[in-house]
């Protein structure tokens, strides 16, 4: 019951019922470079346009996209302060997973990305609250790396664990990127 | 409801019943590595085998392995092409996403799957398009990467987004790869 | 409605029925780094808690955290005995998959997690194999990799292929890490 999350009880049984076969989506969002958090939203985002429920669950590196732009290094002990100075945080400093190019990878896909439409990581962001999608936090990620809620930026859902993640993820269309 | 793609409308109404309990499977396969290629397609056509019906949604670095061959640089813009430089498309030219070792990691891996009866990505490609996989390249990338359908192989879908994988994914196995 | 996991065991006779269809986690665990294993079994651990059936799928590098501590290098041929070598197996000597600057990011990540109470590897697989987790071998893997059931830890299933997995993945809630 407790781990049940944000099901509208107000709804009558027929609408439950065609909501159970549509399903939601729900995203374990590990990894945390521009080249994922691109699939990431972009599914996400139109998953809430077609009427879904859809949870993202950002975990370990997944987290680091969330960090506040004007955020300098974060952490309480040296190891976190090392691993936000190695690993900066923010949609403005993401790097690709492969092809980095000590960033002009990034920047060519952003390039690109303007060029052909395709929104930008923050715009997508942006967009994921507008439309309703849950953005979790992974609290054991935050303890992990030192990251408080004053360092995440706003209109995240409370932090939580693995447990709300799989309750949310029970039914839906599910996927770790 | 019209969400929902390629159900054989020909199956009585139990029949469909029972496919949509099983349901089938859908890769979201983003990755593009020799290393990646490989459980994509070796589950696309083992669910195959089984009777599933089987959709990969190719995004990403995941659209490479799908360029022909025999094409060489592509792309419109001097940016795309430098990344298809980079990273050169075709299953001949697969890298490992570890221990790559400037090709020699590939080339190890192909000697000792052949040893051990593995096939080929060429072959696992080949075989899921006769059993009827459904291959479908994401629009976006192919706008974003410059890439044409004259560059891709044959056998594909007709090139679709995120909406069509997320409609096929409802009530399936998903995975993202 | 079935949806909802974890609902109070008040139920009646439907709640068998209703655990069944919600169905259980099965992972594809792929990958093999130190941030990889950990989603794969604290997400493993946390379902079985909650009662659900849990299968993992150890496949391709995914392996080599199953091989015992002791072990030095496996394989039959030299290929194998030299991607042995370059990969060493066992949960001691786990890489991360990014930033694992010649081993010490991986320190660094074992002591934030110890001093944040963020169980290990080995302890999170040992908790999983108590809890009845099912942790599969991929037996191509296996074959392709020269891993013998000697080089690989106790308790785990008798290796077994895709079809398999996917089997156990029907209805359940799946993830490829």
């Amino acid at each position: 019951m407790t781990l049940v999350m944000d099901r509208p009880s107000t709804a009558p049984e027929p609408a439950v019922e065609e909501k159970k076969e549509t399903g939601g989506l729900v995203i374990f969002a590990w990894s945390g470079e521009l080249d994922k958090i691109w699939p990431t939203l972009i599914l996400a985002n139109t998953a809430a346009a077609l009427g879904k429920p859809v949870t993202v669950f950002f975990t370990f590196w997944g987290l680091f996209p969330l960090v506040r732009n004007d955020r300098g290094i974060t952490g309480d002990v040296w190891m976190q302060k090392m691993l936000s100075f190695m690993n900066r945080g923010g949609t403005k400093n993401l790097r690709l997973s492969k092809m980095n190019f000590m960033g002009m990878g990034p920047a060519m896909m952003k390039t690109l990305a303007k060029r052909y439409n395709v929104a930008g990581p923050q715009d997508l962001l942006d967009t994921a609250k507008e439309m309703g999608v849950k953005l979790i936090p992974c609290q054991m990620t935050m303890d992990l790396m030192g990251l408080t809620k004053e360092d995440l930026i706003d209109g995240l859902e409370e932090p939580a664990g693995a447990a709300t993640a799989l309750a949310a993820a029970d039914g839906a269309t599910t996927l770790f990127i």
